[in-house]
């Protein structure tokens, strides 16, 4: 007897199938960049939520402050992104995306959905459409977990 | 017009939202084992493939070699795994996961089935159906590309 619901233990296999593939794929775009897979990650949530705390990026990566500030030291120097003071409380300092930034977001876009349009060359549109669902009805379901 | 067949770019975004969410929630449990992503990767690697040389650690990952010799020093102080020398030739070493390992990837498992236990909870079961589908659909693509 599992202790879960049915298909959960399938689906979570498939799922860490499916997505370690995609994220072995896209680390060796990633050394051409020199950055690791938590930088990236710290690149696009930079892009979707603008400037942000040193605190509010490690939140929203689940990492340690102390780990995030080291990340965010490495992606400054490579000059992917900028810290900021603000302007009315000189004490807050915000990290920015900076244009460098941009491109290795864009670049790396470009390559998986490259990857993915080879990937379902032999897949027709309704079994498309069907992926498309069934990836959306999960992140439905994630939104408030 | 996209230069992306139909469905692509979407399938590419859901696809990178769901897997990311996983990934966030997965590095909390992972920073209690004190182990980063990449180093998961290489025992879940280890799991599956049996014991493997540096070198083919290191392409499975998409790593480069200096880095994988790197988070094996690191899984190795921390009793993950074990270098072996090969009994007919001395000079092949090969990386053993050790029942550390075995255990770490244990519980990330069983909280990603709980996680995602969680997320289906109101989703029927046909919907789930769908889901694991899609996935194998995307994973038995994914093999020869």
């Amino acid at each position: 007897m599992s202790t879960y619901g049915e298909y959960v233990e399938e689906i979570e296999k498939s799922l860490r199938l499916v997505a370690g593939t995609v994220r072995r794929r896209g680390r060796v775009l990633l050394r051409s960049y020199d950055i690791t897979s938590p930088q990236f990650d710290a690149l696009i949530v930079l892009n979707n939520e603008g400037e942000l705390t040193i605190g509010e990026l490690s939140s929203k990566l689940y990492l340690a402050y102390s780990t995030t500030t080291d990340l965010v030291d490495r992606l400054e120097r490579a000059g992917y992104v900028a810290r900021q003071r603000d302007h009315l409380d000189r004490r807050v300092v915000r990290v920015q995306l900076r244009e460098a930034g941009v491109n290795v977001i864009e670049s790396v876009l470009v390559a998986r959905r490259a990857y993915l349009d080879s990937v379902l060359e032999n897949v027709d549109i309704e079994s498309r459409k069907n992926i498309l669902h069934s990836l959306d009805l999960l992140l439905m379901n994630m939104g408030n977990r």
